[in-house]
This record gives C-alpha cells, sequence and structure tokens, in this order.
C-alpha cells in the first residue's frame, strides 16, 4: 500500500482535530491582548502572536482537554492563557539574549525598544493569570504558577550556567525543563484538570508534556549541530558561537582527551574563537559520538512520553498526542 | 498639653501593631526568594529586599486583614505575595528607566545586569502567585492579577505618554493608578476578603488603598519640584530633567501663555534644557499656582481615603489607617 503522501503531519491534525477550539482561543487572544489605554500593548502583542507560531503549546491543552472529555469551555481560557505565558517569555527572552530576529522577523525588541518588551511581557503574563482565574479552579493556578517559577528559574540558571565547562547533564536537564519543558507538562496536565480527569490521568499527561518538551528541545540543540539553517530556522553553529553548553557540547566535554579540553576552555569557555573553530567542533562532536548520543536521548524521551500515553483514556487524539512525540524526533532523520 | 514628641509617627505605629505578622512576613520572603538551582535569585532579591524598604504594602494587607478581624494566617501568605509583585515591579522598572540608585543603593541592573533583573523579577512575580494559590482564595487571585495587569498597562502608558504635551489629569490618573495606587488598592481590598469581610467593607478597603495610593504618589510628585533631596530619595528636578508629565507641570502647561508653552514644548516636549531651565520652571509652576493646585489635589485624595474608613469595623488599627492618610501628605507641609 505504501505511505499515504497526504497523511497529515501530526501537527496539522491537531490543528484539525481542535479548529473550532482554536478559533475560540485565537478570537480569546486578540481581545485580551488589547488596552484600552496603552495602544503600544497590542502593537508589540500582535507582532509576535500574528508572526504564524505553531500554537504548540495552546493546542497541547486543548487536546489534553478533549481526550479527557471536557464538558465545558474553560481549555479555551487556559490556552490562551498557556499562549501567553509563552509570549510573555519569548518578549524577555529576546531582551535577555539581545536576539534581533525570531520566527524570520525583527525582535519586538529591536523594532520598539527593551523596555516596551519587559512591560507588554508583565502585561501578558498578569494577562494570564486573570485568564486562569476565570477557570475558578485553584489547582490550575499552582500549576502554572509553578510552571512560571520554574521557567524563570531556568533561565536564570542558564544565565549563570552559560560558559561553564562544569555543566552536568543534570544541570541541563533542569535548564531544558525551565526553558521548555514545564510549559509543555503544564500545558497538558491543566488541560487535564479543567476536564475533571482522575489524579492519574492528570499525572500520565504532565508526564507526556514533560518528556514531550525535553525531547523538543534536545532536538532543537541538536539540529543546531546539524540541521540545515531553513529546517530550524536559524544558523547552523549558534549554539556554539553564542557559547551554550547544550547536551551534544556537554557529552563531547565529559569524554574529552586533553586536547579537545583546551579546545572547549577556548572556544566556550573563553569565547575566543576563529572561523574554522565550527568544523573542528563539528569533528569532534562526531568523534566522541556526541550528537548520535543526544539524538538517542531525545529518542528515548520521545518514547517515555509516548508511554505516559497508556494511562490517559482512548481517544483518537491519544494516537495523534503519540505521533506528536514521534514528529518530534522525526526531524533529526 | 501640647503634642507628645513621643508621639509614633503612622508607620511606626503600623509596624509595632504588626510586629509578629511582619515577622511571620519577612521569615516566609526569606523563604521563598530562595532557589535550590539559581543563587542569582536570592542575591538580586536580598539587595532589593533587604535595602530597607518600609514594607508599607504587605503592612496595608495585614492592617486590612487585622481590622477586619482575621481568624487564620493567609494574610501573611498575602503580604508576601504583594511584596513580591512590588520587588518585581522594582527590578523591572529600574531596566526600563536606566536607573542607576534606589533606596540610596545602586540597582541591580546595575551591580548585576538587565538580564538578571528582567528574569529575577519574574521569578518572583511567578513566586508571588504561588503564594496567593495557597490561600486557596479565588477572589484574591482576581484582585491581583488585575492589579497587575493594571501596574503593567501603567507603565507602558506612562513610556508612551511621556513627553507628550497633551497628558491630561484623567491619563496622569491611570498611569499613577498603574505605578502605585493600583498595588496599594489590591493590597488591602485582598486583606480584607482573605479576611471574610463584608462585600461593603471589601470595597471601602479598596477605596481607601486606591485614595491612599493616589495621594501619595501626587506627593512625591510635588515634592520632585519642592522637596529637599534627603526628604525625597532623589534629586529636585529629576522628573523635570526625566521629561516626565507629572501633575504640576500638567496644570501649569494647562494655563500655559504662548511664552510658557514655548518653554515646555522645548524643555519637556523635546528634552533641549539648559541649567536655568529648573529655575524658570519653579517660576512658572508658582506662577500658574501649580505646586499649590497639586498640593491641593493630594489633600483631597488624602481625605477620601480616611472617609472611606467609615466603612470599616471600629478597631484601633482604623484609627492608623486614618492618620497614615495624614501623614503621606504631611510631607508636603
Amino acid at each position: 500500500m505504501g505511505m499515504n503522501e497526504n497523511v497529515l503531519k501530526p501537527l496539522d491534525q491537531l490543528s484539525s482535530a481542535l479548529a473550532a477550539d482554536m478559533e475560540a482561543v485565537n478570537t480569546l487572544i486578540r481581545q485580551r491582548m488589547a488596552s484600552r489605554h496603552a495602544p503600544r500593548i497590542p502593537e508589540v502583542t500582535a507582532h509576535l502572536v500574528e508572526a504564524g507560531g505553531k500554537r504548540l503549546r495552546p493546542m497541547l491543552t486543548l487536546a489534553a482537554a478533549r481526550l479527557c472529555g471536557t464538558a465545558d469551555d474553560r481549555h479555551v481560557l487556559l490556552a490562551a492563557a498557556v499562549e501567553f505565558i509563552h509570549t510573555a517569555t519569548l518578549l524577555h527572552d529576546d531582551v535577555v539574549d539581545e536576539s534581533r530576529q525570531r520566527r524570520g522577523r525583527p525582535t519586538a525588541n529591536l523594532l520598539w525598544d527593551n523596555k516596551s518588551s519587559v512591560l507588554v511581557g508583565d502585561y501578558l503574563f498578569a494577562r494570564s493569570f486573570q485568564l486562569m482565574a476565570e477557570t475558578g479552579n485553584m489547582r490550575v493556578m499552582h500549576i502554572l504558577s509553578d510552571a512560571s517559577a520554574t521557567i524563570a528559574e531556568g533561565e536564570v540558571l542558564q544565565l549563570t550556567a552559560a560558559q561553564d565547562l562544569a555543566t552536568t547533564e543534570d544541570i541541563y536537564l533542569q535548564v531544558v525543563r525551565g526553558k521548555t519543558a514545564a510549559l509543555f507538562s503544564a500545558a497538558t496536565e491543566a488541560g487535564a484538570v479543567v476536564a475533571g480527569a482522575d489524579a492519574s490521568v492528570q499525572r500520565a499527561l504532565f508526564d507526556y508534556g514533560d518528556a514531550l518538551g525535553i525531547a523538543f528541545q534536545i532536538v532543537d540543540d541538536v539540529l543546531d549541530y546539524g540541521g540545515s539553517t531553513s529546517t530550524i530556522g536559524k544558523n547552523v553553529g549558534d549554539d556554539f558561537r553564542e557559547r551554550k553548553l547544550t547536551l551534544p557540547v556537554i557529552k563531547a566535554i565529559a569524554a574529552a582527551d586533553a586536547e579537545e579540553r583546551a579546545f572547549w576552555e577556548r572556544t566556550i569557555g573563553k569565547g575566543q574563537q576563529d572561523e574554522a573553530d565550527l568544523a573542528t567542533a563539528m569533528t569532534i562532536l562526531n568523534r566522541r559520538h556526541a550528537l548520535n548520543a543526544a539524538r538517542e536521548d531525545a529518542v528515548a524521551w520521545s518514547n517515555r512520553a509516548k508511554d505516559a500515553l497508556a494511562a490517559t483514556p482512548d481517544h483518537p487524539l491519544r494516537q495523534t498526542l503519540s505521533e506528536l512525540a514521534d514528529f518530534v524526533v522525526a526531524r533529526l532523520s
């Protein structure tokens, strides 16, 4: 029979299965990013929200709630809240990283200024807590405020751990949970909670989001040393040039001989890089099988995500979420 | 009999009446500003939290709750949450304003960097929502998320209205509610809510906090043109040099003749200032009775704050809060 070439990718399947919900989320986002007094707020927000992001995080909330048979529309409030937290985080990240481009467009901090990005991020963060409060569910407040603290803590940790060659895989995992997985797992867990799912199902959907987020970020970090610029939306080697201690480099440093260690100390530790160094880094990463080992970790996390779904209700979306976990690591091959 | 020279100022009276509660708040703040993974977080937070701020906002929460006869300790959680929101706001403000000094010490953005101030502020903001969630009271989540949105909106409004000579007293009031009064009124209202006060008392304590905050900010803005540096903790004329359209200037512009209008357009609108301009500004402000008119507004708001207390329970703290409203404007004479 062969592969059906028209088979929808998991993200498109999610978009299609959740189209009505997503439409409601988008309407809500547009309403709530408005400001009666400060037009700068919707300008900055629209620049980012309407730049064609995948809306992956709010879709995870919607999918988890639908999978658990939600009987009302509170998951829509929650999905908008999750997207606002994500948008606030991106605005602040771009200030912290002094980024000039996101999603192929100039960043808000470049188009307006750092001040606007900081304050509009704060506004969206506050708006997200208003939306959560409207669900009337206190457990949701706990989940998303915990996630928000983990996100900020992970960012600070990344700031202070940056360029520190002693960074371990454990610290990397904490950073990754902060920058990516905490919001994924909060999105899926909170979706299960507003749908009234059992504690075991809530836990399973937390585990799914956590593992999916970690797989997602490891793949991103591997592709930075191997993907084409069009696949990853940034330039190959950006992490190297920015001296980020991502999983492939951490693995290579753990296995390094004296000469390789000196190389990492010079290029990442001290930031003394010349043009040929990226190619040398790639050679060392391959020699130490660091990219392959990181790839295997990503696949293992993807499998953990799929396994977690076993405890969730039998529903077509369960298969879609399972395929999403495959899709996340399929970018590697 | 004459004045008792040992009479405690209202702030000291509050500190004294709420000493046990404040001790619990300080302990909680120290616990919750910790981070298992990122020591930068407590470093930055401690720099600000332990710099000897007056803790006015958490004391307002404690006082409101005690005034309403609270029977448990949830007001302590709430007071710590309020102080965290305030601290997060200061960290972000100093980044936005590129400040170098606060409370007589170098700012966190100067001692560390803007990145740390942005991210630690985000962390404290998330921590504050965790604390609120622990009260288990959804109304409190609404009040403080609404206040947080108003604060951020007011800051953005100030950013975009800055240097705009068309700024009206209405816009000024919105900015002041954002930068000061929203957290005062949320602090007092939420204190009444966790204490289980009637809706009319909640409303009265909201009104008290709102009016007190507005009076407080107007006084600050008047003192910027008339106080001594030791009274206001910053230099006389800072607002003028930073081209801020505060109430005295808005009133003077509304009454300006052509020559005065040209002066304001040059100095505030265009920022072309020389050394003699501050003295000229003071002359115009006095000629147009702008400082006196702003002073009268502050006294009127202080009176509104005191009037609001009539609907609150008869309790020694009611008198202290009333004297606090007097004390706020007493700085003017």
